[in-house]
């Protein structure tokens, strides 16, 4: 889950230098381009990425997706015909960057987080998707391929809604607002889990209880560094004076902003629910100690004081005139049962019965 | 109480599609139209949305009132009608929005939260209002039909006040003021229920008193959450350059406005006061706690030394002269007192006692 | 001490209704003028509301001071006269209202609190002081009467200090610098009951101590809610570009600046203080409980292995060897000295005695 | 320690009368002035104040520094001569002023505070020093003689760095800089302090450590409240507009600047350091009960149920067939033996041993 | 670890008196000159300080770097000859600077912290590197030699990258760049150690875990300490309008920019985990009481009442028939057992077992 800092074999080499940093995924790199207007949509899968460079001066819209990072050669080409910065690749390659938007002349840089659910262990899996917006055209970097996408690619080739109707900054809007769309079902899924909790919580609160309520708050602390960056990149993007973003786009930039902010307003909304539970859960733990010394102390109060008295009457001295007596049994018998009521009524009245 | 995000199931629709996400009512659309100036009034209950399409170009103020969302396609007609922004339509439907002003060339939308108390298990019930303010006309969203609007409609019927003198940003204002209004009343309730706790925690407090505590605290949580974006609307409002708001509406917002910072104040104050609540009872219970260790240990630090020597003469040793002496039963006696005396002094200068 | 929001009352009234709100008192109203210039001063109690009226257009200044908000009518009379928006009417009916300045084109509207500290409870009691600032006039209005503005007259009558020479802002500004003067005086009081509850911690902390601290801190943090507005209030009295305001003027605002941060610095020195002391309470709590446990293990951890060797000799076996020895009883007692000394040694080489 | 605010027997006084408030000192007024340009330097005791007013209208630059300021009658006629406004005069004499800047047309007014580190009772003593900076004048106010100028009245005498050859802007800089290099010293000395407690904690933790702890901690929050507006003083002097502040100053004052932001780093790291010690020293206490606990745990639960089997066979029933029994006295030590055995290895495997 | 503020031995020195404040360490001063443009590059050791001179002047970029600082003239020659500012030299010997950058006229100067980890002790060890940015030029200061720089040197030698067809704006880039990249590699380092510390809380917590987990916090805050103005630094680097900052530079420093942003990411995450473990660990520790006392209730309360059964029939009256059934033995033992099932069943029930 926590983001590894595998820079450091970076350290010390020449700024722009291409390395690939971050998990390493065994998939290859997979090319697949979209090329569509109001009345054209084209979908090929492509081997080698130079076939890639006709469609840039096309006058449709180009979507490029390539999936798996591995092959840094295929990043260099589109860089150097795309005209690329370095420090751009070098940030494509490295997937340890927080959610950011750089504006360069002729086109946007735009790195968000594309989050999945892992069910069996309530685990957050994470992955980059790197977004170049040119004028017609826009490039996505995947760590894998997943299928986020997959209901975009629908609404192209079906030309549902106004999709095919807009510019490539609609088109990366769609890609950011599918990505942000996916956040809502993971806080979904944990916003039960933490209602599991909250149950188990009331009903029967074990050791593991705080250990999964830590657990999650640790997930929602990562899920929150994922987010925060992000309100800034979409803000960004609304407020970008770059001639990419057309107005009609900003109103669904604002749209995806207020989606932002109900995504942070959720996260917090857990983390102080978690930290609540945290809180029951301690004090229920402090609780039950206090229950049971409650009970040693009733037991060792009424009984100690009886043992010390049968105690006495163990004793062997010649002369005890108590032992002699008649009645002496039973009059102990006596006293033990009343000093123990006494003691009853006693603890009744503190309440600790 | 918590914003159920079942927003998923929106996830990859192209923007702007209408699907209604929130909790479902049963309760049919019901359309009450009031159409008024200074002099002119008019109420009518409307079963076919076309017929409100009149009122728009009438120079009269008109009040369309729309309880139930489940019909969506009334919502799209009037979206068509009165070309309001599908993303705005969008909003209406989506019950989990957080409060907030967009601000359109020819009209404002205003979502607001109405709350509503449930005195049985002290429960806030929000249902989310929309408002399109317009030049001549506001149209309200409702999820269910309740209440807190009549004082407003019985002040248009009987002229009362300014209302019907003025324009149709003041009617605006007068929902958003009666919605405020509401908020008052819940924390009045509340405060009367954390001044119960509170005296329920200096008399008796109970493992449940922690539970209310968190559980209010829960709830002042989830108000805060409709409060605080509550003022930055207001402001937005009062600010705004839009030719919708008039100057003399602008007072009677900056009234609103210290209503809300009046209400972010006492939620606050109920928060701290929970807090120091909570403290307060961790430490009755460590220190009852501390209370039931004291009375352990006097008891045990007395009897079972006294135990011991009782059972120091309970042994069935041969040659122990002490078990012949005359005096020796009495002797121990003396012992016994004597030591139990001396102990009881000692905890009482610890302060034990 | 709280602020008690019954506010609810009002709700669905047409804003600018006058109803009083906030807690009843059963005094009269009471009006008093000052009318005053260097040259002159009269000093008139009046019955009758109208007797103010000529007063306000002549070139002497004049203060006005209503104590009692009950009587409605006169109220509403004034805010004809001197021709008051009704909102700001009934905010002087509705005590409830934070510290503020609104301005308006011929006068500025203040509200301000008075507090007043009752030594028997120690418990800090509010008024409302509303001031209307006109231009050659100010009128005040005080819940009830109480003589915090005595020391102003005083000046006034015998002609002290600049405050005849002076505009009506600097008297508005002088009533202001006696309630915040008056707020010294109360954190004063409040500082000698925290040293006091301080040393008590110290020397003999008791349950009761912790409960001190806490209602304390409830009023700090009320006293915090009063003072916060205050600053703002003064700032933009101090930035206002209303003619009201003179020049002059403008250095005793930025004195009374330095007084309201004064103020809330000791607060927050007061409240960090009352944390460290709850803090102190509860670590001292668990010190002891530690050392009661300490008494409890000792006692135990010697006597019970003890009271077993007793036990073992108490047994009735035809058949035990050591019973018959001469000297078994002798060195029962040799190893019972024995083993609680070896116990004795290690306790204090644990530093626990 | 604490701010005394005495600040009451001012209330409602007119602004700009002249009262002492704060602690007073026995000490006598004592007037030195320092007058000197490149070539000429002069140092004077002066006893009537009337002495001084000749340097104000000299080119040589004037530093006159008055000690003690129970003589009210000096403060007054250097006000009057020098044209101080009698709100400032005031702020003189009341030496429970927060750090500040106020700027007049002539002069700028200039509070700092002077710290004094107690060593025995590691105790820091606050003065406030008032500085006057006029075209060619400095005139400083201090409640005490005390040396901390020294070094500079040295620096002038010998005509050391560049303090001769610069204005009275330069000169009021270095008397700053004096206070607040004293700061480190204090901080120093704050930290050695620290340091000493962190290894106590460590080594023995006792009861007044956690007292300790505390103390600092006030104390830290003390210093901080005197640091945290210099930093606002500083930066507003260097960015003052006013005549006085000559660009060759403003380069020192920004390495001024530099020097509180270092204080204010220190203060936080200690605050931060302390609160680190405190949650130590609680766990480890809490560590330490939990050790107790353990022993009196073993203890008992090996001792308890070899007594109650003592206990079985002290039983005086006639008919009891083991008490006949040849082997049966050490048949009970086999079992008693076996018994505790077992249990040590059960302790032992919960690691309690 | 700790920022040793010896600056108090300065107090009183007039500003700009070169004093050597920090530790300091016994390294002769060595002084390496790198002098090269696209084609030409030659790297020289100089003893005589006054051999650096001539460089100033030529049209190649020239790279001083001076490592040990205890040779107090030869930075006085230097700032001689380079016209740097007394307040530079003296914040360049005194190495308990805060990072920051100062803009002068024809130089800018930039301090930062380089910092070394000793992964014996979890070490982390400062260096403060001060940077003369000037036209053709680039002088830095180190307190002791260390080879962070090394990739640099090579780079300059092999002529990799843009770094020789760039200014001395790009060389200063890329030595900061060098000394934050060793940051990713130090977070690195700490996060190996949080994550082995994080498993032994999990396997087994020992007191001495939360002492790690305190130390750790203890970097953490250090860390976070010099990485803060870090981001400032850049900020204004960035922002600069000085015209020794290139424009192509600019998208350099944007990038680390971004590091340092993603350190303070790390950093934070760091200590959010470090919070939540030792919150872990003292309820673990908690938790363990618990049991302790747990097991403790259970035995004392079993065998304390079945003691004192076997006390009463040890007791020696004359007259306790019970002792003379012949079935009387073995009744006590039938109640023995079946009162401690009960209890037994009891605790299960209350989940104790």
């Amino acid at each position: 889950m926590l983001y590894s800092n595998k820079v450091s074999k970076k350290a010390g080499l020449p700024p722009g230098t291409l390395v690939r940093i971050g998990e390493k995924s065994s998939e290859e790199t997979k090319i697949t381009v979209i090329d569509y207007d109001i009345d054209n949509f084209q979908e090929t899968i492509i081997h080698d990425i130079e076939d890639v460079f006709p469609y840039k001066d096309s006058s449709t819209i180009t979507w490029i997706n390539i999936s798996g990072l591995e092959n840094i050669s295929i990043i260099e080409k589109i860089g150097t015909f795309f005209k690329i910065h370095p420090l751009v690749l070098e940030d494509i390659l490295n997937t340890n960057q927080r959610p950011k938007v750089d504006e360069f002349d002729d086109y946007l840089y735009i790195v968000m987080k594309m989050l999945y659910f892992n069910e069996d262990d309530i685990d957050i899996n994470v992955e980059q998707v790197s977004l170049i917006l040119g004028e017609n055209y826009v490039i996505s970097f995947q760590e894998v391929e997943k299928d986020v996408f997959e209901l975009i690619r629908e609404r192209l080739r079906k030309n549902k809604g106004r999709i095919r109707k807009m510019k490539s900054d609609y088109l990366a809007y769609s890609l950011m607002d599918g990505m942000i769309d996916n956040y809502f079902f993971i806080l979904e899924k944990i916003g039960e889990y933490v209602e599991d909790i909250s149950e188990e919580l009331l009903e029967n609160p074990e050791k593991k209880t705080l250990h999964e309520i830590h657990y999650i708050k640790g997930e929602m602390f990562f899920l929150r560094r994922s987010v925060w960056p992000l309100r800034e990149v979409v803000n960004n993007l609304k407020r970008s004076e770059s001639p990419l973003i057309n107005q009609e786009t900003v109103i669904f930039l604002n749209d995806l902003y207020d989606h932002t902010i109900q995504i942070m307003d959720s996260v917090e909304t857990y983390r102080e629910m978690l930290s609540g539970m945290a809180d029951l859960y301690l004090s229920s733990v402090s609780n039950r100690m206090n229950e049971v010394m409650k009970v040693l102390t009733i037991i060792a109060t009424i009984f100690i004081p009886l043992t010390f008295i049968a105690g006495i009457y163990g004793m062997n001295f010649e002369y005890m005139p108590e032992l002699k007596w008649k009645w002496g049994y039973l009059l102990v018998w006596i006293i033990i049962i009343s000093l123990s009521s006494i003691m009853l009524v006693y603890f009744r009245r503190k309440r600790w019965l």
